[in-house]
C-alpha cells in the first residue's frame, strides 16, 4: 500500500516511532518523481511517498487531496503476461510498458477509471520474470 | 487494505474475476454497517466495503468522495494493550475501546487526523488476546 507524505521524516516518527514498524528499504526512485521507504508489514510493505518536488504525480496528489492512502500495489511474477493478460480484460493502462520501481523492479500502473476508484500498480521484483 | 464499493457484486468482478485474487470471507457487519468481502494476498488481505445504508460511515465516504481506498488495518495480539500504548503516544483514537469487527474480530480505528491523513484501524482476531 503507497501513502503519499508531505515528507518522509515526520512520517517515519508515526511509522517506526509511534506504529513500531519495521523499516525495510529507503530509495529515491528519480523516474517515479519520489522518495519512497518501505516497511515490513507481514511479508506485505507499507510504502511511504514523499514527492521529489510539487510538479510530480504525487506532488499533484497531495496538493489536490493532501496526505492519505495513494495506491495499492500487487507482486505479479511476469510483468508483460501480466499487462498483456489485463489489457485484454479491458483494463485501463496508464502505462502500457513497464517503467522502473523501487528496487529495481519493473512496474506499471493500472488507470483507477477502470479499477473502482483505486489507483492499482502491478510489480514485478528484481530477478523474477520470464526473461521476455 | 480496506476497499470501499458501492456494491460488492461487480467489485468481485474485478478483484476475483480480472484480478485473480481469492475470495476468503464474506460477511455482514452489521455493527460496521458493512458487507465486507476479504481477499487473499499473500497472509494479508483486500476487504472490500460495501455500505448497509447511506447513513453509515462507508455510505458517507462513497457519497463524499466515491470508491477508492478507505483504510488501512493492521493485526495485533493484544489491542487494548495497543490502544493503551497508542493513546500515551498521543494518537487520537475515534474507538476508545474496541467494537466489533469481521471474523468476531476486536477492532478499533484512529482519526486520520493523527496517523497522517490515512485512516487506520486495529484489528484482534477471534482467539487472540492476553484474556482482559
Amino acid at each position: 500500500v503507497g501513502v503519499a507524505v508531505s515528507a518522509i521524516e515526520p512520517a517515519l516518527e508515526l511509522y517506526r516511532d509511534r506504529f513500531e514498524l519495521v523499516v525495510a528499504h529507503r530509495e529515491v526512485v528519480q523516474e517515479q518523481g519520489v522518495e519512497a521507504l518501505l516497511l515490513d508489514v507481514g511479508e506485505n510493505h507499507v510504502e511511504l511517498l514523499a514527492p521529489l518536488g510539487e510538479d510530480t504525480p504525487v506532488g499533484r496528489f497531495l496538493a489536490k487531496q493532501g496526505p492519505g492512502l495513494h495506491h495499492i500495489a500487487y507482486q505479479v511474477e511476469d510483468i508483460e503476461a501480466t499487462l498483456e493478460k489485463l489489457k485484454e480484460a479491458g483494463m485501463e493502462l496508464i502505462d502500457e510498458h513497464p517503467r522502473r520501481g523501487i528496487r529495481g523492479s519493473l512496474v506499471a500502473f493500472m488507470h483507477p477509471r477502470s479499477s473502482g476508484g483505486v489507483l492499482t500498480e502491478i510489480v514485478q521484483p528484481a530477478g523474477a520474470g520470464s526473461g521476455h
